[in-house]
């Protein structure tokens, strides 16, 4: 019987996965990333599962522009929270794969230092099917992450796109990596991403570039007065690093300390975790809707056609919403939730 | 018959409008900012009948925090643009009102020099029922003051909470308005409406405020440099304007000028209005849906008391999404669209 069967199988990953099995975690991320339709019912399972044994991690974003030594940064930044005993675990997304399954070469050499400790877990995850360097299954992976025990666990994203937008909502602290320069050198970044941040980090502060890092760090400080920041009570910090020699590494570690006593004692690190499981529902809601519809091509064309004629002003906002509401109504009759 | 009634009533209002007529303008105005649910349907088919005379005027959103002297800067500006010989229109949001017909009064005084011009419209609408600053019928306001034969139509915000976002998608260009000061002093101020605006005026650029506003410029200059701009091809401008003494106005249009010359020739100005128009189709679709669903408190409390059991962990996102959605087609099986 194959429900049976699969039921054994998500035993043995539910056992494996709370036990820190790091080969089983492995395969667990795998099932819940795959697009077969046959593994998302396994997959709601799983999650379903060990949902109760989540959310006791420290969840932190790393996001930056490439080029900007994200991999390094994590590299350095993890082998130190290493060195203070905390349980570290690195989601990342490999731009060059599109492989289907998690492949690990690229940051055994990207990430060597940490590639090397055996208690560390390192996961890369196939750009494909990823909107803006997030995966789209990143939420379901760190709550897998959680389940086996790990305590804390850095997100790296590309910073393109939505991606940043999409990262803010999972994680408790976001991290944006800047390189040094100034004007219009910075023409390059994802500018809109500052406003996201709750510590920004000026890489590559050092050699010939350590003048410009420390320029660039007031810089950022300065315009940092012009922007809300994103979490209530915390004022954004910026910070010169160097990842290659270890420089500013601690300095980092205790402003995310210093974040979470300020965010821990005022509620705001528990009201954004409420408020992320929330998004996430409709989240949910909103991708189970869609594939309601997605696979609907005639509703599709339909509203494509419509939006046509609102914008040649050859049909009216008005009566254009009437007729995509009682279209969709009209579908909605023939689906059955049931399954 | 109350059917011929209506027609008859609308007739006059779209002629009247047709006409350049302001007294029936503004009763147009009043109909559709009516939440009476008889003046619905009326409003829908006066906008549905005015709509092939839209889209012909030039809509400048104003944005600022209050106290930065929008006013003053739209009586200075607007009176500029009727020098010019330019038709005006105004729409302004009346924060201390709350009655449900516009009144005039508090334009009277804010606005003196633009008030006694006979060819100007000045339009104050309630902040009953207006998001931030923006009425909930702005857009409808917009397009019949175009059919009306208004060139350009000036749109007042209060730069708070959501305002922005919701203003900059009604409008070709959006000005914001910062007070000179820099530093702490600009913590007062709104600030992510920066990364909307296409043009900054630092107001009240006179008397003793010149030299710290001059230093303002320089200040939002180099922090442009880290921020998208909001309209393709085009740099964000930063001018320093005295509205009391009529100083850097011809600037301003000036540079709105440069802006309708470039977006124009690279297309991104109708490309923004075709999406706005998308973006209004899909506004009215929400509004239509939520409304369909707001006076079912059953499903509201029953969204709410699945959110509390996600937030609690007592339930999973997933099955929570499902009963969601299954109760939603359930409901919508019992609406019909067809009235």
């Amino acid at each position: 019987m194959p429900q049976n069967k699969d039921k054994f199988l998500n035993k043995i990953l539910y056992d494996g996965i709370l036990k820190g099995d790091n080969t089983i975690l492995a395969k667990a991320i795998t099932l819940i990333e795959s697009s077969k339709p046959e593994d998302k019912k396994k997959s709601v399972e799983l999650i379903n599962s060990i949902l109760p044994k989540t959310g006791n991690s420290l969840r932190i974003g790393i996001t930056g522009s490439p080029g900007v030594g994200k991999s390094t940064f994590i590299d350095s930044f993890g082998s130190y929270l290493h060195s203070l005993n905390k349980k570290i675990a690195v989601l990342t997304i490999d731009p060059s794969s599109s492989i289907s399954s998690g492949s690990i070469l690229g940051d055994k050499t990207r990430m060597e230092r940490l590639s090397q400790l055996k208690d560390v877990y390192v996961r890369t995850s196939p750009s494909k099917g990823s909107l803006g360097g997030v995966g789209r299954k990143t939420r379901e992976a760190i709550l897998l992450c959680e389940a086996a025990g790990y305590e804390i666990i850095l997100i790296e994203t590309i910073g393109v796109g939505q991606s940043e937008i999409l990262i803010r909502s999972m994680v408790d602290i976001l991290i944006l990596l800047i390189h040094p320069g100034s004007g219009d050198e910075l023409q390059g970044i994802k500018k809109g991403s500052v406003e996201l941040a709750d510590i920004i980090v000026i890489n590559k502060s050092d050699g010939e570039l350590k003048t410009l890092a420390e320029q660039t760090r007031k810089n950022y400080k300065n315009a940092l007065h012009l922007l809300n920041s994103p979490t209530d009570g915390w004022c954004p910090e910026v910070i010169n690093v160097s990842s290659i020699y270890d420089e500013g590494i601690p300095e980092i570690w205790k402003s995310v300390e210093n974040f979470l006593s300020i965010t821990k004692s005022n509620q705001s690190f528990e009201k954004r975790r409420q408020l992320q499981k929330i998004e996430w529902l409709h989240k949910i809601i909103e991708d189970e809707i869609l594939s309601i519809f997605e696979n609907n091509i005639e509703m599709k064309k339909f509203i494509r056609k419509i939006e046509q004629n609102v914008i040649k002003d050859s049909e009216s906002p008005y009566s254009a919403a009437r007729k995509i509401i009682a279209k969709l109504i009209l579908s909605s009759k023939q689906i059955n939730i049931a399954s």
